[in-house]
């Protein structure tokens, strides 16, 4: 079988640099260690080598289609449900008041990262499911959580989030879907929801949507916007009666078939019967809980996405043959013998790009779904809940926009079969183009970033996050070897204060659009010193445990975490001092007044 | 019907910026003037919008495959066929002594520009044909000329280049195709070749394959390689008989479907007659020729799809309402109106992105094309000749890498949207992604153009290049608004020299592993200089015409071309001195020793 993800380096990240161990002191996560998630990360890497990575080129071919109001996908689905099911797979990480195991989310997350590694067709219908759970178990009364919670942690029955109108895209303030108000306290639901991720498949029993509504005579905007539970069949008597929600068409899509992105129209032919979740008119609130899990979650996949690219390419770089090295000439001599391609230096620029990116955001993830942990472990609990809203959109763009160039790169190692069906680094360069679109653009996590998660409570999430970047930078300078790229990373928080000083007096001004206008950038610089980070903490841990003598893994696997760290800060790093340039250049492009907007054409 | 190019901007680069009226005062291209090229560039705009762009989709969809030995083409190509040899579209830039219409390639590349914007599956029929017929007039027997070139011009014969084999890829000097003298001087070729664009299709009568092969005891390398006109059918007495080239698959491709990709098999049934085009064993020299004009239309198809998609994406974005401007608390007011998504700052910067890629390089491939035209026009022969050397792996490149993208860029405007088959920007996202892998992936072009380029006499050619842009800079800093950018451009060539300085000690030493392993950064670095320059030129033209009053085009034109200058500099210029650190930077990161690597696991 070919590799897909390494496990070897995902219980390095989990246990020696970001030392998950430390997580089962507390009192929430007392029942794991490190014996349990190992054993329980292998049973997920057999289940995903035996019922997912087999499937993933045949899903693509066959993709979700409509038929007759309702969405046919794969029948390998019909196995993987029922056994995810089984596995506990999307109940693990809830409470064990509510029938979870409290399974830590860096461990919930590493094991979903190897089955989106294998199939990332997939795991969208289990996180979903979960975080649809999860809404209703943090906001619905007791009677829908004990009707809907159960079946759905046994993934008995899906989950979807319902935000998307046609006419409104990302713009939730300008969403139609209506919401009246029945004499039995629940509401009439009406309206059209389109990209929705899950919306309908068969093998489970019943469909429950989060949907986002107004109700009648609610006010303008946001403020004015509900979360309703809204199951596709209603359970009435003991039995699942129609709902009136009507799956109207399925999206044809460049990459992720395999998994159903459908249109589902509310109340059309007949009452669409839906239940308040939470306060009315604080829908979006609410929503937001599931939009951040799901957010870290789409990130995750992007990188699992770019994971199993790199294999596949590696593969390919050591195995095929192709041209010589240069004699000093600066010919090549027909005489010598060929030598595969792994051996020319711009195919292990291609290679270690790959590594860096992949390994970088999976060492990432496993810091921010720490963070999380240890919120709800109740630990550090403000500090830890900071860090983690600082550190979502970074989570889900670098792994949207870096994965997707180095899935692209990994196309290139391939040259000419890399564009041939053949071969699946074209499905890859396909799925993972959606990453940077899923659960808000690029654009927007930018301005998410930048107008709200850097200025929240003054920049106290930054100035945490500052801290803890010194003190890695600290420890690290203890090797030699890392001395000269832990003082580029300290130049470069230093570089990101700088441009903030030249920026945030725009927002102190009032001009919004100014001080935002080039947020992408900022994003791009600012994901590349946090990834940069983490590579200093990996290169650290590899150095102790070079130094230590530690043979838990290769020595060559060791070197190759330090090599790959130089790779990145003479490669990426580089980059940043023109990115923070651009930020801080004063001439106004983008920000032109409107009415020269056909200077474009 | 959507607009896939501008033949405003079009015009201006040729006669404007580029003044090509000035070539029409040599005497080969003395029956040639404004006028003259106005009306045929609207022809061919008029084809594009009939017989191409209405089959854009619908060629993807329904793509070239292979049945029963034959490769079967979208029936559209028959029209095509048929009309692209009666308007003398493969002839038109041949000599009028060889039945061509003498046309300037800078006239003739504009055409296929426009042609392959609204449907880049189809010129490569006839641009293979013209290289290959070109082939044939600089190296084959009067004979083969007078048997197969009238025929190729006018498009009743299609023509290839066979060079790629399984085994060898992009490294010719493994290429194991045999031909065997025969009594009467010509060879029997056997041998299987891959990736054979326009390898075969109905509507032709026959098709001429150009095919590199070694003669039985030729020494080993890029030595032994000689070349071969082989027709898929060989003309005897007066008809056209089998000569076993048999057409053994089609290559399933993510994109470009309708352009075919062919497995051809030569002598395996029975004996393929060739006929030896130039010298023994000097196939390879032969061959680059039409190499050289393939790699400038790779650009130019690569700047084409790039132009459809930014067409297509701006569409979209003056047309969708979605979001509002920021208020002055950086908040949204629900009771604005909605603004069309074009007035958002990041998508103007996606816009501006795409923008500047496009229209910088259809002003390079007008460059470029000029030291051509003036090559063969005998004005200035060798220093042209060495101008367009330098600068051909950049036309091919730039439009690759940049293009892809510039591409990728216009699909996230859509959003979703953009990841849906009903939009046409997932589509120009596959096909645009094999630009940089026909004709040598971006690594040997990049190999090239430091390796070679760089280098060939003494670095003769960068040394006109830099008294080129050196002119152009003196030129521009007449206006005031310009002079910032033109001083920038400026020290970026001083860059190059200092990166060169750097570098250059390495081959000297014979360090051509070392020297080489950052050409792929050089290549992104030297590109963008190049570009830049492009630009300076763009406003210069653009200031001069407001300045003058010119109404040829609207004042909100040039003032385009000016705050597209404005925003390269600011967002593209700025990238170039991170890059030229990255290889001037002294750590070896690339050329570790070949036992590690494993490193990459």
């Amino acid at each position: 079988m070919a590799k897909y993800m390494s496990m070897e380096t995902l219980r390095f990240l989990l246990h020696d640099v970001h030392n998950v161990n430390q997580l089962f002191s507390t009192e929430r996560y007392a029942d794991y260690d490190k014996e349990t998630i190992d054993i329980f990360l292998d049973s997920i890497k057999d289940f995903s080598d035996k019922e997912l990575f087999p499937y993933i080129k045949e899903m693509d071919e066959k993709p979700a289609y409509w038929e007759d109001g309702k969405i046919i996908v794969h029948p390998q689905f019909e196995t993987i449900v029922k056994q995810a099911g089984e596995m506990g797979l999307v109940g693990a990480p809830f409470d064990y008041d509510d029938g979870g195991m409290q399974m830590p989310a860096t461990v919930h997350n590493a094991a979903n990262f190897i089955m989106e590694a294998a199939n990332n067709h997939v795991p969208g219908y289990f996180g979903l499911t979960a975080g649809a759970a999860h809404l209703l178990l943090s906001y619905a009364t007791d009677e829908i959580k004990a009707t809907y919670v159960p079946k759905m942690l046994d993934m008995k029955w899906g989950g979807t989030m319902c935000l998307t109108e046609p006419q409104a895209g990302s713009s939730l303030s300008d969403i139609t879907s209506t919401a009246a108000l029945q004499e039995d306290g629940s509401y009439h639901i009406k309206g059209q929801k389109i990209f929705i991720s899950s919306g309908d498949y068969e093998y489970v029993g019943n469909i429950v949507h989060l949907v986002l509504a107004r109700i009648e005579g609610a006010p303008a905007g946001t403020k004015g916007i509900s979360l309703f539970c809204v199951p596709k069949r209603k359970p009435e008597g003991g039995d699942l009666v129609n709902n009136n929600v009507y799956t109207a068409g399925e999206f044809e899509k460049l990459g992720q078939r395999g998994y159903c992105t459908t249109h589902i129209v509310f109340g059309e032919d007949g009452p669409s019967q839906g239940w308040l979740v939470g306060e009315p008119n604080k829908g979006l609130k609410c929503m937001f809980q599931m939009m951040n899990e799901a957010r870290i979650g789409t990130g995750r996949m992007g990188m699992a996405i770019a994971s199993a690219a790199y294999y596949a390419s590696l593969q390919y770089a050591k195995e095929r043959p192709q041209g010589r090295k240069l004699t000093s000439d600066g010919s090549k001599n027909a005489d010598s013998p060929q030598v595969n391609i792994i051996e020319h230096a711009d195919v292990r620029r291609m290679l270690f790009l790959q590594k860096a990116i992949v390994e970088g955001s999976i060492s990432l993830m496993t810091e921010v779904s720490l963070f999380y942990d240890y919120t709800l472990a109740d630990v550090d609990k403000e500090r830890n809940h900071l860090l983690l809203e600082l550190l979502t959109p970074i989570v889900k763009t670098y792994p949207a926009e870096k994965g997707k160039q180095a899935v692209d790169t990994g196309l290139q190692v391939l040259g000419g079969y890399g564009f041939c069906m053949d071969f699946i680094l074209q499905q890859y360069l396909r799925d993972i183009r959606i990453i940077s679109i899923y659960e808000g653009t690029t654009g927007i996590q930018s301005q998410d970033l930048l107008g709200r998660k850097i200025t929240m409570q003054n920049g106290k999430a930054l100035q945490l996050l500052a801290e803890l970047v010194q003190a890695d930078i600290k420890t690290a300078m203890a090797y030699e070897e890392l001395q000269g790229s832990a003082k580029t990373l300290g130049a470069n928080l230093g570089l990101i204060q700088e441009v903030l000083a030249k920026l945030l007096p725009h927002a102190m001004k009032g001009n919004y659009e100014r001080y935002l206008a080039d947020a992408t950038i900022f994003m791009d610089l600012f994901g590349t010193v946090v990834i940069g980070w983490q590579w200093l903490k990996i290169a650290h841990k590899a150095k102790a445990a070079l130094a230590a003598g530690d043979t838990t893994q290769t020595k060559e696997f060791y070197e190759s975490k330090v090599s790959t760290m130089r790779f990145f800060y003479k490669y990426e790093m580089k980059r940043t001092k023109g990115l923070a340039k651009i930020i801080m250049n004063d001439e106004e492009v983008l920000t032109i007044p409107t009415e020269t907007s056909m200077l474009f054409d």
